[in-house]
């Protein structure tokens, strides 16, 4: 009997956690779910006896090494710096370890002696990173096998609201980490356009933005995503002109996000002391220039005028409360914090809204002298507050992970990402069956009028 | 006899040593002075037979502590983030220690000991922070003794070129460190305007600027410096309704560096490979968008339509050489990098150059029910490329300071900033035999047109 270990069981680790329980018998295998709350994993787990629920601290040394040393396969579903701990062990006690989070460079760095072990430890494979890349290369195979020549390649993720549970006019609510929301796209964003390369700044981020429509589900827009540089070699993309990988979100909201970031609202890097009786209007009040003829004028009026608003961006500000005269419930905190718990008030998930999730591939290549795109769009909804389509999509790439694994159905050593065909072939194969599939279009490339 | 030790031989040095030097022998006192290079240190000290030089790596742990326990009282002229290994030695072997950077908090932490262990730890004791405590405490003091209630403090310092030494249309050289000259501004701001506080991310400093003149030497701006409000307590001016610390330029400067901002042109979070034969143009083009209509247009003309650059600005950009179809002398470096050494040729001081120093305090304050404004003004140019007004202006205070503590006028022990009488009053008053003097206009407040 093979032995799976699966430490962390919160939102995003639910339908993975049903997926494991509800396969073991039929693999033979015994599943752990290890959290730092038991009850956590306890009540993931259930009453059924294919698993075991136990409190799991993976800063207690000897605690994490007696885990690892048990089981077989190692599924860290923690936060992302503490993978490093794991993968450590997993390595001197010879276990397989799974993660849909990037690899680290420290990770990188272990492929050798991970090999050397004949052992897996497989990144990114969750949703975006993870379903994008095997979806992706699927695309990028497929038409090279054709003899076809890549000359584009886009590709997007959103993780967003059922457009049934859209009930604000960012079109937006906090289905996962609400921090990552605030912090979203800080740093230098870097891709290649027409065979140069692109930096923008966060400054100019949420207004570096394009628009695409998806049938039935309206307007959407898309921000560049850290660095898709790295990517032309990862998906074997050397002769590419464009590679740009981004964050879709629905029409409207990069504008009017961009509005918080050019005040300084999303800035994380000091803390306002003594906040006391300060209310978000006070807060934003802090973030305009004085004027003696701005002396009567609104805080509203101030940003609306300061920031040259458009349309639409000041109704969305001014849903989101940082005008209203409220105090702030923090006596301390960084702009980022601040933000942070206005936006989990204000999208918050209500227990009868679903997620959804969209990914969309635009590749343009050259086949037979004729160029064409290729369109690859994934929509998928959460059908209740525990089966999000964000736990979906990035538990079922692990769990099937796990059972190709098990059942000794690939032969890979080494430090990956899922971008080889023995893995994205039958995990894509299996996510179809459950559901998370592609409407694939390919057509000759009209020219657009720009 | 007492042992002066002074660390670190560099640029601003220069008119520290020859100070030290001319004194030694009227305080019965010896001068070592200490660099990495023997060469730097044996040059400025000379042949006479007043001062010692000597090769010292603050690195090297024996040497460190073996120079500081041989002598009486440390200058340390070292980068700011050396001044801690000298500083746990100097509280070690019980000697007094000088620099003219800002107190850091793991130094701040040993205020006690020092205290108790009889010494002085004076930092902030150079140009600015330096000069400029002083003199603002000078004013802020005779304000408040008069009965004067200080509403606004308001401080600039600029290390400039001299007028007759402006030969480009930014009207800036490179008087100090050039990376600190291209990484100016980054954080986020903070000051204090009619009693509300103010944040400013560094995609904003450089549009945040005020004007003003100074008769005969013309038009200036000058944008936030740092952190202010932690200034209101250090200064005492708990009352004070705008306390704004900020950094001079002559007029222009500041929108021109914005552009370079607004492209991202000034960060240095992250390297770009493979410069090869990248040239300038094409770097700057890296940070423009991609539009079809475009495609025939120069780098140049882009930029200045992506930015909508006003009339002098995309001169000042031209002449800086952005624009150049020249390769980059570098194979990888950061956008910071990559600007600095452009910078470093294009903003290089002659050998004739001379440099010149402007700080500038404008109090407004109610005495005895009037508006009144106090505005004192220091204009200071260098006199040769070595005897400059930077190398005087830091050097100096930091040579009447060891001649305060040698001569025991002075009874203050802990860790210190230039901010009380018993240190400010005579070493202003030996600044000004020696040339470095403001001038103080006094005059009731007239509200001005806004």
């Amino acid at each position: 009997m093979k032995k799976i270990l699966l430490l962390g069981a919160g939102r995003s680790a639910t339908v993975l956690i049903k997926y494991l329980l509800s396969h073991a018998q039929e693999w033979n295998a015994s599943v752990t779910v290890g959290d730092q709350l038991l009850e956590t994993a306890a009540a993931k787990v259930g009453t059924g006896n294919a698993g075991n629920a136990i409190a799991f601290d993976v800063t207690d040394e000897s605690e994490r090494k007696r885990e690892i040393a048990a089981h077989d396969i190692i599924i860290s579903m923690l936060p992302p710096h503490l993978h490093l701990l794991v993968a450590i062990d997993c390595l001197a006690f010879r276990k397989h370890l799974l993660t849909a989070s990037y690899v680290s460079p420290e990770l990188q760095e272990m492929n050798e002696a991970v090999k050397s072990a004949g052992l897996l430890f497989m990144s990114e494979m969750g949703l975006d990173p993870g379903i994008d890349h095997m979806s992706a290369m699927k695309m990028i195979h497929s038409i090279q096998q054709q003899g076809g020549a890549i000359t584009s390649f886009k590709s997007g993720t959103g993780g967003l609201v059922a457009p049934e549970s859209d009930d604000n006019p960012w079109h937006y609510k906090v289905t996962w980490n609400p921090r990552n929301v605030v912090l979203a796209g800080q740093g230098t964003a870097q891709y290649l356009e027409n065979g140069i390369r692109k930096f923008v700044p966060y400054h100019r981020i949420f207004t570096t933005t394009e628009q695409f429509k998806i049938s039935g589900y309206g307007k959407f827009e898309s921000y560049p995503n850290r660095d898709s540089l790295s990517y032309i070699s990862k998906y074997g993309l050397d002769n590419v002109q464009t590679i740009l990988r981004s964050t879709l979100r629905k029409e409207g909201y990069c504008s009017a996000w961009n509005a918080l970031v050019q005040l300084g609202l999303t800035d994380d890097s000091y803390v306002l002391n003594n906040l006391g009786e300060m209310t978000y209007a006070d807060w934003v009040n802090c973030y305009l220039p004085h004027k003696p003829k701005w002396a009567t004028k609104s805080v509203k009026s101030k940003t609306a005028k300061f920031l040259d608003l458009k349309h639409g961006i000041l109704e969305r500000l001014e849903w989101l409360g940082i005008f209203e005269p409220k105090p702030i419930p923090l006596s301390k905190g960084t702009p980022a914090q601040i933000l942070q718990q206005l936006i989990e008030q204000q999208w918050k998930m209500q227990p009868t809204d679903n997620d959804m999730i969209v990914m969309r591939h635009e590749i343009q290549y050259l086949l037979n002298g004729e160029a064409r795109e290729q369109i690859s769009t994934l929509v998928l909804k959460g059908t209740d507050s525990l089966n999000t389509a964000m736990a979906s999509t990035v538990g079922l790439p692990l769990g099937i992970m796990t059972r190709l694994l098990l059942q000794e159905e690939l032969f890979l050593t080494g430090v990956h990402i899922p971008v080889m065909s023995q893995v994205y072939l039958p995990v894509l194969k299996e996510l179809e069956t459950l559901g998370i599939r592609f409407v694939e279009e390919d057509r000759p490339l009209t020219s657009k009028p720009e």
